[in-house]
């Protein structure tokens, strides 16, 4: 058995090549839901959407969200009659919305109602959230404290971040299945995912750290930096702010205590010697995935370097 | 000031008329909630949305509900997902759905929640509920009872009725402004909407008859029905349940205790005595709404015929 820490863009467009290449029923993913909102009255899950979407063969390839082809004429409305519009919600991505929605108030769990969304979808990989319970990132910047993803889509992360907390974290429990496919899995692999507010919530539940640590599966992180910069998104920016190095010796420090393997690209080959300086085994190969074949390489090769890292930890 | 009783699509086109012809700033609309379903979590408002839409320029003219060139992406996926999809939500339409719905969850009453839609969609007449209270339309069949669009969309009105009861009416109260617009109007008309379903539940929340037989205002109703059937709809299978004939003559029989005029038409000519044994003036004009130049006639003549019937009263 696989599992799979994800959230974000680089995690989906990871879990798209690997639903290619291992049977579905072989892979549990267990995602961040820091980045959860409730906008238009509804129940948002972007990154669990986007991991339903990539297993259901539906994720956007243009955009590396929402559904494959969708419209935004619901969007366009709601803007017209005032509402606000920057976090864009297809019309065909509104329909998982508006049944987790449902499902929720009907009194589902976020995990049951993801499930049964899942399912229906015609999934047959575990979707796991880390949480039932609710855990927000916050975003400090120096004038206010920012959602997730007011910070990532509202401000398109062009504000100073002084600091990042997840609200919630402490009171919330792991979801049920959580910490038991951590603890029988074979192979752990962070997606190439940021560290602090993709991957970073899901190691703040209580109890999933600390289950990492103990359990006996090899544990992989794909390093979503390459040389000094991110491959997307904010990861620079937010690493700086808990004091890690802006490359895979961040990235390693960031897993450290229960990290087997850091699979990095090439071109990071020269930092290699300091990373294994931790204690955690590198692999280097093109970690940029550009098209379905770079998705499925990558999730080859993953698998292969941490297959070698637990024979070599055995 | 006139005020304007509506439901159902056949009010809706006669609405698309007035609103060419008259000042919106003139117009109140008191329309049938009667009808209201929760659909996939959301409070829609079927007759209520067909008149904002009407007022707003935005009503399919094709279709005679929703949104104008409307797309349905959302209910594919809904449909896919294995939800009911014989409720048609256009993706254009759902943003009104989740504003009401997201405005009625912060606390907002009905009336509210919708008076702040038509101000956001430009809307300059007053669009009232008849109640803020929950009011449901039960049709009885020999297998079931069923709401209103279970009868109407899901069944196409192709069962045998044997009763029709608005469940809440008698604990409702009418909307505030209801009771206010209907004393102080110089002019009340009865679209040409189902008198059973559409204007019914109107007339059964307690106060807004004995409004109507209390005020000044000259009164017409504007028959949907001609010769012995139905313009659209299931009027005719209704008006029987309520023991009336269907004809103008049941028409008139429906609203008699109030009614000053009953527009007609030509059609009917012949029928004309039958309605004015009954006390009530008859004005017979083509009543068929087909294209828009149809709706404006049909306007200007129930205004103009309203208008003598009031200097005949006096």
């Amino acid at each position: 058995m696989i599992v799979v820490l994800t959230g974000g863009t680089g995690g989906a467009k990871f879990v798209q090549g690997l639903r290619q290449i291992v049977p579905p029923q072989q892979v549990a993913y267990i995602v961040n839901t820091g980045d959860d909102l409730r906008w238009w009255g509804l129940h948002v899950s972007p990154d669990v959407d986007s991991i339903l979407y990539a297993l259901a063969g539906r994720l956007s390839r243009e955009r590396g969200w929402g559904v494959e082809a969708d419209t935004f004429e619901c969007l366009e409305i709601m803007r017209q009659l005032g509402q606000p519009s920057w976090f864009q919600l297809g019309d065909r991505d509104l329909a998982t919305h508006l049944l987790r929605t449902q499902l929720l108030s009907e009194g589902s769990t976020l995990a049951k109602a993801n499930a049964d969304i899942a399912r229906r979808f015609g999934i047959e990989s575990q979707v796991l959230v880390m949480s039932n319970e609710r855990v927000e990132t916050r975003v400090q910047t120096p004038s206010a404290e920012l959602s997730f993803q007011e910070y990532f889509v509202r401000e398109r992360y062009a504000v100073e971040v002084r600091g990042v907390r997840f609200d919630g974290a402490e009171q919330a429990k792991p979801a049920p299945g959580v910490i038991e496919s951590i603890m029988a899995a074979e192979k752990i692999i962070l997606a190439p995912s940021n560290p602090v507010t993709s991957i970073g919530p899901i190691l703040a539940v209580p109890g999933i750290r600390q289950a990492l640590q103990q359990t006996p599966a090899a544990i992989a992180a794909i390093s979503p930096i390459i040389g000094e910069a991110a491959v997307s998104g904010p990861a620079a920016a937010l690493m700086k702010t808990q004091g890690w190095p802006v490359s895979i010796v961040g990235i390693a420090q960031a897993y450290r205590d229960f990290l087997d393997l850091l699979v990095c690209d090439i071109e990071d080959a020269d930092r290699q010697h300091d990373v294994e300086q931790l204690g955690i085994a590198v692999s280097c190969t093109r970690t940029l995935m550009r098209s379905d074949a770079d998705k499925q390489a990558l999730a080859r090769a993953t698998l292969e370097a941490t297959e070698s890292a637990a024979v070599t930890a055995t």
